[in-house]
């Protein structure tokens, strides 16, 4: 349970920071992860507090059914999360995810997915995310994330 | 929360099956899984109630930091868990995943990463386990998951 | 990872009973809560998949701080969760509860706490949820929920 | 995922802490909690990383089926693995929970309860800890916890 009151000085940068600025920031940094390449992830939008990410079916990525893998959808669902916590965040933090719970209720059968994950609540250094994993357009989502992430500052090797 | 009596005919099953034919029949699923192959995922031993997988580092499974990815290190840990509860399941059964939680604890640094997976309780249909994820062969594991599995039986397009 | 096709006998019963009928049969079994009563929870609305339950602060359910204890919290929010499940299962099923992760995103800082829970799909047998828990009527929730669900039946000791 | 590195003056002040002061400084916070006195739980043991409560059966604290509460359950884990957190943090620090998954594997049935909370790893301010929740001395546990915890310094309110 994270204290809710925020840093003044980082409050300050965030909203300092624009809209462009911010989302090139999280694009920045999507594009350093080498399994959102692998699994062909699209950023398709940025928000501060929302972000969603795409990605098509592909056999490389399935479990023993054919269907697309719960670690893959979990990884598009913690992507998700993770940058709709670190749009919120100072420009000098770093994100980190500290855990997350998902429900798969459906297979993940389908052409396209689409995983959008949310701020629920931002605390000074926590951020609680939920994200929902949709195929095809459906009304209902087949899997569920909901997820806590961590702003870090001044940590070697673990910057943005 | 499953009831956990046993199935009786099922039970019957389970005991009556060697060693033997549950290692073959879960290694046969591994197989089949797309994501284990891509992710370069050896599956290093089977017991009943626990398995053994095990991964090399690399750059295309990364974060922005260049730490294996969260959904990477969740990928394993939820096979791990999902073939330690099939190899405890009656032959004619397939194994989904239901949830699970995962706790990162350090970054996923270095070489070759360990994860094991081993039941907790298994019910007529839930499973729940427990796995590990450690790096290098150091002392404490640097993830953790708690997840919950359910056997399927006669639903089409789902087999082992 | 449950199925989501519908048990058709099941599916008409639930189709059968009246809006009346369903909230009679909720309120039944949630007076059979001695936690319920306990913790002097109100039963403020049921609809179809969603329950909203609400309690007072009271120093007897207080952690080290003298906040709501978190298993306090999580008893309400599991109990809105488990009605809102409940809700839309078939006439003689019983419900428990296999899983849920809360996330305490601030202190159960408040005189009245209001736990909401919905389903987000129901399967077969296994029913997904998620609730909110707001304070004094606060725009964003303090805590909340992703649970896990199930539908049984014909279980000695267990009914509705 | 927290960092890894300690604080270097708050492990001094851990390591200086002899078993006693920290056992003293455990039971007070514990006492203070109208929550466990509630539900009349004992503290059992108390070492370094790992804490042992225990509760008997009471009717007050069911759900519809006359077994023990999943909402009660958790707060006994939770406080379990608050503690076995809190035990090995400095004694400057308040532990407040950040989140938790139970698995609620067979009914809370039984007359005697005992709950065992222990430290997995202990980072800068987040620690993990898993619970098992034990029925009447049986080998198996019929619920577990995997929960993370904070360390909080020098917040208005929260301490110890």
């Amino acid at each position: 349970m994270p204290d809710t009151s925020s840093n003044q000085d980082r409050a300050g940068q965030v909203e300092a920071e624009s809209a462009e600025a911010m989302e090139a920031r999280v694009r920045a940094s999507f594009k350093r992860q080498g399994m959102m390449a692998t699994l062909g992830v699209d950023l398709v939008a940025v928000e501060r507090g929302r972000v969603e990410l795409a990605l098509d079916h592909d056999d490389r990525f399935t479990q023993q059914h054919g269907f697309l893998h719960a670690g893959a959808v979990t990884a598009v669902l913690d992507t998700a999360c993770g940058y709709a916590a670190f749009s919120t965040m100072s420009p000098d933090a770093a994100v980190l995810t500290v855990s997350f719970t998902t429900n798969l209720m459906a297979p993940a059968a389908g052409r396209r997915f689409v995983m959008t994950g949310q701020v629920v609540r931002a605390g000074r250094t926590l951020v609680v995310c939920r994200a929902d994993a949709v195929a095809d357009g459906a009304a209902r989502p087949f899997a569920i994330m909901q997820a806590t992430l961590t702003a870090v500052y001044d940590r070697p090797g673990i910057v943005q």
